[in-house]
């Protein structure tokens, strides 16, 4: 039986995809809409979102929420990323980092999973890296052109075909942690 | 019988109050945590919010929501301004506005009523203004420091008396329409 993941993203159906299919595990797409509550961690937001739309579907599912936090903004945009992408794009983002030299900042995703009148587990996942000096590249989306893993060769997340980010990436990396952990179930 | 107003923010108390009084209205203050979901619009957050107080506290209440809209922002930072404050502050506002020349912001307040097992009613207040180049005052919160009212004669919410800012503010707007309401029940 397909495993639902629940999202309106198209690049991270794309994302997971290609991890899924490494895994032998068979991936149906759905794009219900689930409430997101503010809070500053990702956990707080995904878990009750998945349950939401476990109970929507009345289907096991997954969903994933993902935020860029950097340091020496303690933390913005967080868990807010999509709203200040909407809003500020890239560009604020470079524009609020002028003559910083602190450009530490992570990638941070949480996968919540859920089944029906069960409670959600949640799984984690982050990589380290620095917001570049200008944007570059055009693949993945959001904030991939101002992002530059640490493990990486200094190329943004945007440079990179979805396999490389799939390598290194905070989403792979809880995708990764979740699908390990669901095969053994 | 005292009006409930669930809020955490010492600072809503102080205006609430002083609006309650000219109403002959007694205020009582509770501060009931209750989930704010993610949302373009205020009213979007405060009808779950006061729903949800109520049902917490099995009591009439109400609730308020309040957000700073900079228009050449695209409506930044919006429903997120107390996570804005906190991790940017006044400062990286400042920061992303310049060398802007519009410098145009309206604050939106959004006020919640709800009486135990019924539908929310939400009314709503705004005030225009422009975003000061540096932020002065030591009054109210936020981002009272940078927000000049057009309405005003120059001077920062935060230059302003908490009954001067009542005389024009978005908060005391949506407040008075409620509590005109209110009172005609």
């Amino acid at each position: 039986m397909a495993l639902i993941f629940v999202t309106g993203n198209r690049h991270k159906v794309e994302e997971v995809s290609e991890l899924a299919a490494r895994h032998g595990i068979e991936l149906e797409h759905r794009d219900t809409p689930y409430i997101e509550i503010q809070a500053d961690e990702l956990e707080q937001v995904v878990r009750p979102g998945v349950q939401q739309a476990c109970a929507l579907l009345r289907q096991t599912c997954f969903a994933e929420d993902a935020g860029l936090f950097i340091e020496v903004l303690h933390g913005f945009p967080g868990p807010y990323s999509n709203f200040v992408f909407r809003t500020l794009g890239n560009e604020g983002l470079l524009k609020l980092m002028t003559g910083e030299n602190d450009r530490r900042a992570e990638f941070r995703s949480a996968v919540g999973y859920c089944e029906p009148s069960k409670r959600p587990e949640v799984f984690m996942g982050k990589v380290e890296g620095t917001i570049a000096l200008k944007a570059k590249g055009t693949r993945g989306f959001a904030f991939d052109t101002i992002f530059v893993p640490s493990e990486g060769d200094g190329r943004t997340f945007a440079e990179m075909s979805t396999g490389e980010k799939n390598r290194l990436s905070h989403r792979a990396r809880a995708i990764e942690a979740f699908f390990r952990w669901y095969k053994q179930k």
